[in-house]
């Protein structure tokens, strides 16, 4: 069984290899790029693969994804319908990103930004004591990311609600299930944290019509995929007043262009694309555990459910 | 029974009183103040009441203070022994310091403040992953904030301790008890969290030396008293490298004057004591209901310790 890896972001795919070996007993593993040709590989692991992956590989029978979004993936041409595609699940993800909304949040309902401009002027000013109640949370997305998110709030004291395609019960965290619940959802979310994968259902779906139904003083949070937002119609919304400010961390074009207008607006605030890196050890143990229940023929988590595309 | 409402920092005494006669049945709350003379109290509910409050109402039978330290008030003349002193528990502040101490450690942890700057340049390079092993956390004081604090910070993951004068269990943090375990406490510590009541004991206790035991990279948040920190030690701890960086709350004079260094230090986050507030609606039920358990006569609790100071 020849497995390959197949990245061309990685900037050392050896020393990625050498663990992947050192976890599946036996496995002998082919650094697969631009320039490796055919090889006849029967399995994958890939972390934003060239290309033509596909084509030139056409017996490719599953792919183990080192990412838990594989939106793009799914794209790459001459992927059969019938090849399993498993994605990384949790892997110390999900850790980070309850931390970086919390984070996202905790600064905007504690005047952290406020706090710091007025040390700048060396001014002593306690603003207004926080009232948990005028911060409803709403999380976009109730996966293994979303579900995290939403809990780690709830133990803050937030309220919190949960939005998903089958909804998902969570103590102390309200379930919104479907897109019938949607308006519903936003019009009780101040912070709206999205999490949801890119789907043709999900892509644009924060946009100026959505994000207007959001309570006053709404804040977004994106670690989701670029392509949830509508980019273009961000500005507008903070100009109008209808978002107050943005923590974004993913973007329709990574890296974030240089001349882009959100760089430069002190509303927004950048971070590029780190919210929740796979950690490479978790990663290789659980991708490992992965192929040998594949190759063992045992059941297995984490497969892509191909018609929902996540 | 008479009660007066001592404060000399309230804005609005006359809306506390009003609430606290609403919650108390019965009752009656003099506004006592600097010109009151003497009333004739029995019961005094305060926060920074004035300095010669127990000299002019030696009738005081307890005291209940709206907050949580106590070290300022039991320095008052007059105050006798045998007078119980009440002190606000949580009431709202808990999640509220919990909150701050995971801002102010994710923010270090996860390179924001470098995001943000490189932000300010349009660069978008990812800093290196965070390795949770590599943030032990130590949280000093294991009170009802300090183990709130511990508790979140270990449901984020980070290896926690906490050391207090006689140890807590709590799951995922690791217990220190005592001032013999200080050292082995501090030497695992890299970003410490203190929580702890000022009192003879304890003030002074964030200085060169002790904060020289910490691990490399270490990060002060300070959250308990300024008294606790020797301010001189700061800057010098920085300029050495001993420390990366100092959040602080509370200072040993508030408002922090004007031409402290601390303002510019680009090292230093300054809030103005703002960590934890004790918010209005639950202060006025918790301090109504221990007024009404010692009036019938009923068990209380967050009564002060005299000896121990808290």
């Amino acid at each position: 069984m020849k497995i390959i890896f197949a990245s061309s972001t990685t900037s050392d795919p050896d020393s990625w290899i050498r663990l992947l070996e050192e976890a599946i007993p036996g496995a002998e593993i082919v650094n697969w790029s631009d320039n490796s040709g055919t090889v006849g590989a029967d399995l994958a692991i890939t972390w934003s693969p060239p290309h033509d992956l596909f084509l030139r590989e056409p017996g490719i029978q599953a792919v183990f994804n080192l990412g838990a979004g594989v939106d793009a993936l799914l794209k790459l041409p001459g992927l059969r319908d019938n090849v399993p595609v498993i994605r990384l699940e949790d892997a110390g993800m999900a850790v980070q990103m309850a931390e970086y909304a919390v984070y996202a949040l905790v600064r905007a309902s504690r005047s952290f930004d406020r706090y710091q401009q007025l040390q700048g002027e060396r001014r002593w000013e306690p603003q207004q004591d926080i009232r948990r109640r005028n911060w409803p949370v709403g999380v976009l997305g109730m996966g293994v990311m979303g579900a995290r998110v939403a809990q780690m709030l709830a133990a803050l004291e937030y309220p919190v609600a949960g939005w998903s395609r089958s909804g998902k019960a969570l103590p102390d965290v309200q379930s919104f299930a479907g897109s019938d619940t949607l308006p519903a959802f936003l019009a009780r979310t101040r912070v709206l944290i999205n999490t949801l994968p890119l789907t043709p259902e999900t892509r644009g779906l924060l946009n100026r019509e959505t994000l207007g139904q959001l309570l006053p003083g709404a804040y977004l949070v994106n670690v989701g995929r670029g392509g949830h937002l509508v980019e273009d119609d961000l500005i507008p919304l903070l100009d109008s007043g209808v978002l107050s400010g943005a923590t974004l961390d993913v973007f329709s074009q990574e890296p974030l262009p240089t001349g882009h207008p959100f760089w430069a607006d002190p509303r927004i605030t950048i971070t590029p694309h780190v919210a929740a890196a796979s950690l490479r050890e978790e990663t290789v143990a659980q991708v490992a555990e992965k192929i040998r229940r594949y190759r063992a023929g045992e059941a297995l988590t984490g497969i892509v459910a191909r018609e929902r595309g996540y």
